[in-house]
């Protein structure tokens, strides 16, 4: 019960013409949610069709946890959504990281490569901020742990632990394997700083869930009773990415999702002028009335926005 | 500080020729920690050199946590030590688990299948407790994720949900993958009961740690927000089976290991009239003597039992 907006009931605007109108205008920035059902799913009216939000010039921008896709993928996901956007307007959890990386992290000279424990998407942000890696999908880490390695492993040995690394960032890895978790493990150990592209436990597919980024830290966690900075929803790391590149008002600006304790929490804590939950995802109504985590006003599908016009 | 123990200084009973002999008097039956470094190591005197342990016909009992070999491998293992032992003797949470599902969990009919994350010494246990299983070591498991297996995860297909499986059983498996974690999400989302052979997150090897059978828990644990019942130390429903199969006093029985927060405490929380902790492995002096988890006596290493001839 720390955020403000939990104690006031959150406006129902799906119908109410007026009210949707007089909420819209308080914002010139809305972060849409870009995540699970909303918007990025074909059975929601694009935002960017959306005249209340477009044709008064506001910003938008697409936020996602999904590490394993780079911007440029999601632009063409977007693409084939019908929502045009651009590559600017999108923002991942692994460019979030590669920025946190390449322009936060005060990292030694000798220090400055990241083993990568995810897929494509990490590796596409990490060269675009010009940051070495090593790891990720690169074939040679996807096999069995063997004697000879836990010898090296222990050892130090430079064949396979690489002295330069100074970051272990973990993201959604659909090849995790035992030698990966060691090998993280170990570099932490060894002073490495511990990132995590976001801590989602679950990841929705197919209309169920299956592991998420977060369950690839959680062995690291458990084993190093330590837990990651996470650059995805809701850390306000994230937040402070996005408005560091977008030089907005906070108070002029407006998350839009599905999730309370990711999507709402991130506008809450970030503390935007306003939150605006959709009832297509993960969260109830239920959630959005009563929860701890409450949005300012909730709608029942991202295309009630069109009854702004 | 809820064991009777912590609230007394242990006694140090090393060189402590008639303290020794005192102590070793008052129990007939000797659990013996067989993970880390006591007594499996060559550096440690086998317990069963010791007259004081085996002249007077007292019996031992050896317990691992260790769930990738069967009691048959550790025999070899021990025998191979210059440690003489019987099947019967040992104690493992592969076995203990197996115990568990076969004797304790009362499962429906067609609900008594056992979906395995785990390495053959939890095979070999359940098939020696005829319970039938899939998964472990089958190399149909061995594999990336594919589009086709969210879907029909998801449909719940009898051609990857078996819906004869009603339990799930997590131990360590240097094989884990992304396909084996969500498959016993689901089946645990389905009804299946939640066993781990232990909760170790880390496991010894070549001087350092490497992921134990809790890293394997760990994802799913996060994802389920639920705690799987531990077969192994210091779960008492290892020592409920060790107690159902030796039918020993209680008060009589001695545990001696080298780690507080798992071999001294099953002893503790066991209500065992002794506890025994060496020097040799994880817990340092200093843990013994003032740490939460305390034992009646520690010695500087196993060998030391030999001062009491």
């Amino acid at each position: 019960m720390t955020q403000e907006s939990s104690q006031v009931a959150p406006r129902y605007l799906t119908g109410d013409k007026a009210g949707l109108q007089e909420f819209l205008a308080k914002f010139d920035v809305f972060l849409f949610d870009c995540d699970g059902i909303s918007p990025c799913s074909t059975s929601a009216v694009p935002p960017r069709r959306s005249p209340a939000v477009t044709q008064s010039r506001k910003q938008v921008v697409f936020v996602t946890n999904n590490s394993t896709k780079s911007r440029a993928d999601y632009r063409k996901k977007l693409e084939g959504l019908g929502i045009p956007s651009t590559v600017e307007e999108i923002f991942s959890s692994s460019y979030s990281s590669s920025i946190y990386i390449s322009r936060i992290l005060q990292l030694p000279e000798n220090k400055r490569k990241v083993y990568v424990i995810g897929e494509t998407g990490i590796e596409q942000e990490l060269r675009s901020e010009n940051v070495p890696f090593i790891g990720g999908t690169d074939p040679a880490y996807r096999r069995d742990v063997t004697p000879a390695d836990y010898k090296k492993i222990a050892a130090g040995d430079e064949s396979i632990i690489d002295p330069e690394v100074g970051v272990v960032l973990v993201g959604l890895d659909f090849h995790m394997n035992y030698l990966k978790i060691a090998l993280a493990y170990h570099y932490i150990k060894r002073g490495a700083v511990f990132l995590a592209t976001n801590i989602d436990s679950t990841l929705p597919n197919s209309g169920t869930l299956f592991p998420g980024a977060g369950s690839m830290s959680a062995p690291l966690i458990m084993m190093l009773n330590k837990e990651p900075v996470a650059l995805g929803k809701p850390s306000q790391a994230m937040m402070d990415s996005i408005e560091g590149k977008f030089k907005f008002d906070r108070s002029r600006a407006c998350m839009v999702g599905d999730r309370a304790n990711t999507d709402i929490r991130f506008g809450l804590e970030g503390k935007l002028g306003g939150t605006l939950g959709v009832l297509t995802g993960v969260s109830s109504k239920e959630d959005f009335v009563s929860g701890d985590v409450r949005p300012h006003a909730y709608l029942d599908k991202l295309s009630d926005l069109l009854d702004s016009e």
